[in-house]
């Protein structure tokens, strides 16, 4: 539907999410290569092959003794496998020998297992006869205690992904195969517009009338924890051609988007038409059944998302949540699970909330652990303040077509 | 309950715990002040207090009228109260008139209340007669609709603690009310050391019964993703002097240590030996009720904490989490709530596990969607490869009393 300004109803959270996701297109990041010891969190640039095996020798799993499988089938306490000690096996060297059959070597725990040995009888399944001389209580099936070469990893095997994010343990993994660098890709830049007459740069004077800058730095800020580069561009006077301005340049300089501003229906009127006089298929929604953030807009310029928050502090923080970071998550080239980045406590719900049918409804909530219980206790205050966020240790979601939470509900609240 | 060699029991998980977070005190770590950009994530140094009241100025929390609130009391659809328009607020500009009774001024979203009044008329309660009177159709209460001065945040007021985590809305405070650097501590430096006489580093060339160092790469990663410096201090011997030394140095260079190498009784006996002989209390525990990890090493030396973890990666992953992060958040002079770090997800078992009693077990699994609902899939294979925890989203823990979990079961992933 459509008011008489042309202007579409609030659409729901998800339908404006469906809108972003459609029209969002991952357009390739420039890559370049990293020493391992920088690329943890990046996102790998392309496929990865294993130009080893892991481990490159069979290994020793255990203490013990190397031998032929075969030699100990039907051992046991009262009728052991009697075997020579010919050899002992030592860590990081070359077992440059090979069993006979019968025999048997000295195995350290990762040790290379010698040619003619499938298997490691435990130290605990062995009873010393002598130095030369040992019974063995207890078969071992060929491979037992046993990692065989490229059993970790193949030479030639598809190890990661492109699109995967590097966490400590893949990092860990393409050292393990040799590798020092990976490729990865550049992070995306998003550039920050703040707007308002009334906004003052940091470190200025503050006049009558006049607030300091807090957006562009909650913004920076979960960039930042996002993968993205923040690129602060600066406060804009309320006035078209001066926003047109930055946000032109900055549609052809960045991969995303944000300019923040007064909630004021005349604001946000403006930063619209602006999305939509600088290209198609310009803006996707203006409107959004939530609170705090109902007149959010998001948009496409040119294949660069483009999104207006409200000036509130706690709805740029829903707002970023819900919308800018599924976007950013996209252009990062991150392929993966969205609910792998879930941070949430289950909590019980501190007091009774209500709220009205129609709008999703995110409350700020603090969590404080009580008798070995979580509780989410709301963060009551207007989206105004900042005092509400730095107050809560997360927000809770309730749906649009609830009319509020109960106390003692059990709930989910998604940590800052 | 002692060995003959005087080695205690193993310890429950808990226990080992406990007794690293009793003697791990944190150090006052060096302080220094850092731009709000540079700020993210890091960790207060002292309590900040507020310079300045935010807002400076009572303000408009949407478009309208300022008014007397005393002047719209009674107004109503049928009887309005009529109020002659003197004036209008503009955005960022001091308001430098007086509203006098039965008089309103037009008032942005945001713009500075004059003297004389004290709520706002929302635009949808008022009826304009002329450009010169307005009819008022709703009474306002004193202060709706209007944010007081320093409602948000007072001057003098306590707006952090030291020891707090600056996220992104807590930098942002710190700039709404003027403040342009934060104060906070250094990172703790960690020590990673790994041992092994097979163990390469990277970029050298493998010979036979070599592996490369994986466990150091893990570790760093670990290291960086909690807030503390890794410093990999190389690859060492199996050498009691040569391991020794650089632990020496260490606990003397570093705020935590972490020595790895094999999993074989006894190099670990070795690590608790040199902990032991370094200094006091020494070892606070070696073994744990815990798969993987069982091998694991806890102490302290003059005060810092050290670890001797198995060499295996997945136990290297679990241990971390398990007893190195809680040390390293003491270390780094957080202030917090521990679960606040939790990154989890419910999901339900997809097969049956069987666990043994008297150990806690640490599964590692992948969390897939199927028709909506997560499901855990264990991944199965030794925790000496590192191909497990690559696969893996995270880990599954089987409390040390439970025989297992079964199939269908709404358990609790600890995402990596």
């Amino acid at each position: 539907m459509r008011d008489m300004l042309g202007r579409e109803d609030a659409v729901s959270v998800a339908e404006a999410q469906r809108r972003m996701a459609e029209k969002t297109v991952f357009r390739e990041l420039p890559r370049f290569s990293l020493p391992l010891e920088d690329s943890y969190g990046r996102v790998l640039a392309q496929d990865v092959f294993s130009p080893e095996n892991l481990p490159s020798f069979a290994r020793s799993t255990v203490d013990g003794f190397a031998v032929s499988s075969s030699d100990t089938f039907g051992a046991s306490e009262s009728i052991p496998a009697y075997l020579d000690v010919v050899n002992e096996v030592f860590m990081g060297k070359e077992a440059d020998f090979a069993l006979k059959k019968g025999s048997a070597a000295r195995m350290p725990t990762g040790g290379m297992l010698p040619a003619g040995a499938d298997a490691v009888v435990m130290l605990e399944h062995v009873q010393s006869v002598n130095d030369l001389l040992i019974e063995v209580l207890k078969p071992v099936a060929p491979g037992e205690n046993v990692i065989s070469v490229g059993e970790d990893i193949k030479k030639g095997e598809l190890m990661l992904g492109k699109g995967h994010l590097l966490r400590a343990q893949d990092v860990a993994a393409l050292a393990g195969v040799g590798l020092t660098e990976a490729t990865v890709f550049g992070k995306p830049a998003v550039s920050i517009i703040s707007t308002g007459d009334e906004i003052v740069r940091p470190g200025q004077p503050l006049l009558p009338g006049q607030v300091r800058d807090i957006n562009s730095f909650n913004l920076a800020g979960l960039v930042l924890e996002n993968g993205g580069v923040p690129v602060r561009k600066g406060i804009f006077k309320d006035d078209y051609d001066e926003i047109r301005g930055v946000v032109a340049a900055s549609v052809t300089d960045s991969q995303l988007v944000i300019i923040t501003g007064g909630s004021s229906v005349g604001t946000m009127d403006m930063t619209a038409k602006i999305i939509r006089d600088l290209g198609s298929p310009g803006v996707l929604f203006h409107g959004v059944t939530l609170k705090p953030g109902k007149p959010t807009i998001g948009g496409v310029v040119n294949g660069v998302p483009l999104f207006g928050l409200p000036g509130h502090p706690a709805a740029v923080t829903v707002c970023f949540d819900l919308f800018v970071e599924p976007v950013l998550r996209i252009l990062s080239g991150l392929e993966g699970k969205e609910y792998m980045r879930r941070r949430t406590v289950k909590a019980r719900m501190a007091k009774n909330v209500s709220s009205g049918i129609g709008k999703e409804e995110h409350l700020r909530v603090a969590v404080e652990e009580r008798t070995g219980e979580l509780w989410a206790v709301p963060i009551l205050g207007k989206s105004g303040l900042i005092r509400t966020l730095v107050r809560a240790d997360g927000t809770v979601a309730i749906p649009a077509q609830a009319r509020g939470i109960e106390e003692g509900e059990v709930i989910e609240v998604r940590l800052f």
